[in-house]
């Protein structure tokens, strides 16, 4: 009670949490104390499907090229990414945000929880509880629900591509790379890195094409030719791909190996590719691009016939 | 492929996600990469019930005092704790996991997810997803699902006591203070500080209370006196204290104002400590303490008729 103090004051946990409230009200359910646990009705009648993500300042984000706001933007849209793979929809999410200490920090940290709600309202993703702690940097990890109760098939796995499925990308992959690229340089591009700063998960292109039959999927976290990889490690195949849709104003090297794209790769039987295709547009949208075959011999993945390496963005460990 | 690398020259997350697979097996389920997201069943009948806890080096714990491992039983422990306020049985945990880099990041990573999976062992809670990612420091974000799918009350909120509610505590306070302590001091003591190192979640004594008809919980994770305040406030009550248990060891300060007991406050009308106490017997747990009465002036907060201030550890953000 009494006047607030101004933000560069707070120390607390409570009165962070409390200008975050104050701030961003309504774009976020429940954040921090107001009960030990955060409630939730359960689906009726499909499984759970849980994601955690962590963005981690000087790992995976530079706070020179990137606004506080983008940082709980990516975090949240990077864990969204993953129920988009499985085909899921989300119920809700939980956020630990761990801020340096410092004058600004109630800036910083009211700046991130404004772009996680601004992903939420984008993604129809409430979120449902969080935490916030000190730390040396900035740490946000982002936990998200999903459930896939429709009636529907299962959530699609990794693991579920045979030799003979159709390969699927949702769209073209490079752009977030090219937007770092462009951040980084002098010359920051009309859209300023805009794919770069602000990603969005294909939760609706995930959840049709679980509902179109899809026999596995992956999202492109990585780099398109890493996450492939991974798909094709998990299902014991190989791949032939005839090309790859590489972004506008990015390289094939930053389309195969940049990251962060968030587009989805799809495995499905060939037979089903136009059923498929339809209901992407009876959805409005954007209808997936066909780039090759998954085939039988795990050793063999092969780009325009030559050896596809695994390039991607491996997130090193300290 | 090929012999495995030495733990100091781990790099990649992938490659410390195999090495916590390989080193703990079956205590986590599921960790890292296996798939885009894990899947549960979700519970038939309750609601879910969801918290985000996070342990920071530095912060919240000194790994000169403790081990890797008792940083990961924090960890897991101090979130499950949440849903014991809650009345809620866990049914799985995310782990998120940043690892400072240099020599011994393998075995640092590894030792903070064994303390994880014997936590999980022992309080019945399954690691069924995670993620690992580089940071200047260790930082262990845990959400924890649960829920309460056994026909009986709803979670139990903070805000439900009502004046003439008995004031239940399920056991003494101030142990894991006066444990840090022993463990900073040159004679750490005969238990060395293991309850500082391994509280324990009153997931067993949060259940029976919220079937009981407990109107109000919160667990002892600031201190004594700042959790009831807490529970207080959110009710739109004052109480009034006769006497506060004391943990062996510890002062009364460090009781009211320690933290980390994980004890739970427990508000119920009188006309039923009986029947709640014997519902404790019945399954095996200490009977809870009757330490006071909650009252209608929320501004009235006493112990042994004076103001019992907010006693308790405000984590300093920054």
């Amino acid at each position: 009670v009494g006047s607030p103090k101004p933000r560069h004051l707070l120390a607390t946990e409570d009165e962070v949490i409390e200008l975050i409230r104050d701030t961003i009200g309504s774009g976020i359910e429940a954040f921090g104390l107001r009960d030990d646990a955060a409630v939730l009705d359960a689906p009726a009648g499909g499984p759970l499907v849980l994601s955690v993500d962590s963005v981690v300042e000087g790992v995976h984000v530079d706070l020179a090229l990137c606004s506080p706001g983008d940082v709980g933007w990516k975090a949240l849209m990077g864990a969204l990414s993953d129920l988009a793979a499985m085909g899921a929809a989300p119920l809700g999410a939980l956020v630990a945000l761990c801020v340096p200490g410092g004058s600004g920090r109630g800036d910083l940290a009211v700046g991130v929880m404004a772009g996680v709600a601004e992903a939420s309202t984008v993604a129809g993703c409430p979120v449902v509880g969080g935490d916030v702690s000190g730390a040396a940097e900035l740490v946000v990890a982002v936990t998200v629900l999903g459930t896939v109760a429709d009636g529907g098939p299962p959530p699609v796995s990794r693991a579920g591509a045979r030799a003979g499925n159709v390969v699927l990308v949702t769209g073209a992959c490079g752009g977030s790379a090219a937007g770092l690229r462009q951040l980084r340089g002098a010359d920051p591009g009309s859209d300023r890195g805009q794919s770069y700063r602000r990603p969005t998960a294909r939760l609706r292109e995930g959840e049709v094409a679980r509902r179109a039959g899809a026999h596995a999927m992956i999202d492109v976290s990585d780099g398109l030719a890493l996450d492939l990889h991974r798909l094709a490690d998990a299902s014991g195949v190989g791949f032939t791909l005839d090309d790859v849709p590489v972004a506008e104003g990015a390289t094939l090297e930053e389309a195969l190996g940049g990251g962060e794209d968030y587009e989805l790769v799809i495995a499905v039987e060939e037979r089903i590719v136009d059923a498929l295709s339809s209901s992407f547009e009876a959805e409005g949208l954007r209808t997936p691009v066909s780039v090759g075959t998954f085939t039988s011999d795990p050793s063999r993945r092969l780009l325009k016939g030559r050896e596809l390496e695994r390039l991607g963005w491996q997130h090193r460990v300290g």
